[in-house]
């Protein structure tokens, strides 16, 4: 008769401890293949407890297949000489992952909104509103395209910011650009190649790549992608940011625009993906008129994203289709779930409609002109400016701007000796397919991380790196 | 010489309306391609405005390419011949699209978490703390993993709840299952066969198809997943929930996961990927140990979501890596973001670290166990069953069970007749791959959604039907 400690058993339940024990001796083969189990009453008179107690053991064993129930005949060993114990893996206790304080104390190679300009107590109402009156909605399945009511507030948005005309039923939000790209990876599908500009956004081409979609680099000049090479490449379908070119901030001309639209027009496969990014940010003029806007014939998606405008952290972007191509996505794509969860569509609608959103954009946009304003000044007092070695880049827009620094220094010696002094750099070359061979070399200054009050001491250290 | 009617301009800037009159005189062709402009005092002087005005009007009309600036020479109209005006759509006003009221009283198609289930307070105190305790952290760019406070929550969660041993590192959160799977599609690539359960969840075989992976049906038996038909499907790869096999609830017995187990070691690049949705919901006796518990190569990939646990607008779902795969998932698919806000990450790792998810859970568990047994009271005293044309077929788990009843009518009369009635019904032939051709009709009651008092009056309405 199975005999066990029931007084070993600790805080486990005691019908859980009868089943582990039996696990156990059915595991370690001490109770064999086909072996009979005592009856429920015999091994509960046996074990001093309740019959109820081992009728639940039993079950478990049962329902995990340990033991066969057998209808009149009782309860009987199952097979599993087979089975091997895991062993038991040490978990390596949680190293918390802090990132390593490597000494930099500038690092131009990306631009973060600084948190002190997130309004995160309106955004804090916002959701808490969302949350009490959000209604039964938010706790629905979210509709495949977003919620309703965030793009009735893009849709509007964009009206009255961007020159686009969109219904909400066009516009499709997700968790992020690459998201959005991937969508569009199959929604045109692997037989479709992609062009995508040469300096310029390198990741889509990684996409496509894991998408299994040929994809070509078609080089710029001064007024963004060239058309007759974009011919040559073959290519179906193009992402660029004609409104400021990444990285160069080139805004691409009328007339090149309208050789780009000749060039999609032709071929009724042809489509073009325009990433707005960053678009936001122009210190002088008005905003740039998106090629979706200026599009007769459907041949434009448009992308946007609010990475940049408020958080990286806040993974929402969206796209808006046109008509034509709507309906083949509502087909092809509209079976994947939305990505982003109702609870930061719902805040974020609100904080569109009403009115937060255009209101932070503006204090952003004046604390990026002051920014960029305090990194021009410091830069062209600078020796490296004053001494005619260096020249800035820049139009007048976005997050950061080119300098061009006449050197002789290799760039693993500039890198070097730029880490020495607390610098992160980052090099216009490698937005570059080709090799850029260029004399001296361009940095991409963004300067929207700086802290304010370490901009001329950066950028001191920034000269002596050239020094 | 430009003659506008400043006074017409309404509330636009004066620059703003200069430019927009200029550049429209140029589409149409007023002024011609090659045509030189006014100097800017000139025009000035002329239109009764200041001279930066007009330079701040040519500078965008520069900025645009529809001037070119030629220094010492002056301003010259581009050629824009080629230009047409988008037709000014029509926005249609936006139909603010609320569902049809159907007349549909009781929806068994779908379970959804109830609102009033949901924490709402307790969750957006989190959140509140969330953003104010936050740290830089919350507005930096999330790992591509995901926030480590999720990660280390779900890992001591899991140890605790699941009998899996998973570090942090080996955790990913993404935005929902179907797109931690398309990030698996990637992974294992197209040369990869994928097996899917018959019946079982078809849309991870949708999902398949739109990564370009072939995939195969596999039936199952009363043990859940046939291995001798897994194996002469030639997959390399097979998605399962063994622990509660969707729709059946079977739970694959011991023996069985040793075949499987066998399936899977005998060859290097199989891998099973176990969806353990719905595994909290178990209302006897103890959880079921996950197969990646019992895995002693490195071959299961475990999977869950928050969907069911938490709400399905809550875009949160994660899987385990084993060690093996970790490395090669890190080399492929790191270069994706993060597709979930970190402050969700960040409100759910408090929620859970802190012990409210447990507590949720238990609530839950509580809620549907007490659903269940007034919805099997309620159908166990109606005619359907007393009278013996209908048999339950359940395993105290999840959050539904099937209901066979033994009818002559066809599919579509039932339908009509439920639909007449105010009920939606759910049909488990939809989860086949093959015809299911079965005597009567079996349903899939999903009773999770279905308002307690009007439970009664459901299934009598339900027992009309088959009247």
């Amino acid at each position: 008769m199975l005999t066990y400690d029931i007084s070993a058993r600790g805080k486990t339940p005691l019908y859980d401890y009868i089943y582990q024990c039996i696990r156990r001796d059915i595991i370690e083969g001490k109770l064999s293949s086909g072996e009979r189990l005592p009856s429920k009453r015999q091994l509960a008179e046996h074990l001093h407890v309740g019959v109820i107690t081992v009728t639940n053991a039993y079950a478990q064993l049962v329902t995990e297949g340990y033991v066969t129930s057998e209808e009149k005949r009782g309860y009987f060993v199952a097979d599993v000489k087979r089975y091997r114990q895991p062993a038991t893996k040490k978990t390596p206790k949680t190293k918390n992952k802090i990132e390593p304080d490597t000494g930099i104390i500038a690092d131009f190679r990306m631009n973060r909104p600084r948190r002190k300009l997130f309004p995160v107590a309106m955004w804090n109402k916002l959701m808490r509103e969302t949350l009490s009156e959000g209604g039964d909605a938010l706790w629905r399945t979210v509709p495949w395209n977003g919620l309703v009511e965030l793009r009735e507030a893009l849709s509007q948005y964009l009206r009255e910011n961007r020159g686009i005309e969109a219904t909400p039923e066009q516009i499709v939000i997700g968790a992020g650009t690459e998201y959005l790209y991937g969508r569009l990876m199959q929604l045109f599908g692997r037989a479709t190649t992609f062009a995508i500009e040469d300096p310029g956004y390198k990741k889509f081409g990684v996409i496509s790549e894991s998408y299994g979609a040929p994809w070509k680099y078609v080089p710029i000049d001064s007024a963004g992608l060239k058309i007759d090479a974009l011919e040559e490449s073959g290519a179906d379908v193009v992402h660029l940011s004609p409104a400021n070119h990444f990285p160069t901030g080139i805004v691409m001309p009328i007339t090149r625009r309208l050789d780009l639209f000749e060039w999609v027009n032709r071929v009724k496969k042809r489509y073009i993906i325009e990433d707005d990014y960053d678009s936001e940010f122009r210190y002088t003029g008005k905003f740039i008129l998106p090629l979706y806007a200026e599009d007769t014939q459907g041949k434009v998606i448009y992308l946007n994203t609010f990475s940049k405008s408020i958080a990286p952290s806040l993974r929402i972007s969206y796209m808006v289709l046109p008509e034509p191509l709507l309906r083949r996505y509502r087909e092809t794509q509209s079976f994947y779930s939305s990505t982003v969860s109702s609870f930061e569509q719902a805040t974020l609608a609100r904080f569109i409609a009403r009115g937060f959103f255009e209101r932070h954009l503006a204090r952003l946009k004046k604390y990026y002109r002051e920014q960029r304003a305090a990194m021009l000044h410091a830069l062209k007092c600078s020796p490296l400016i004053t001494s005619g070695r260096a020249v800035i880049m820049e139009r007048r827009a976005g997050t950061h701007f080119l300098l061009h620094v006449d050197t002789e220094l290799s760039r693993s010696a500039i890198e070097e000796r730029a880490k020495e002094r607390g610098i992160a750099l980052s090099f216009y070359a490698d937005y570059f397919h080709a090799p850029l061979n260029e004399e001296g070399v361009t940095l991409v200054i963004n300067y929207a991380a700086i802290a304010r009050d370490a901009i001329e001491d950066v950028v001191s250290r920034l000269c002596d790196v050239f020094e």
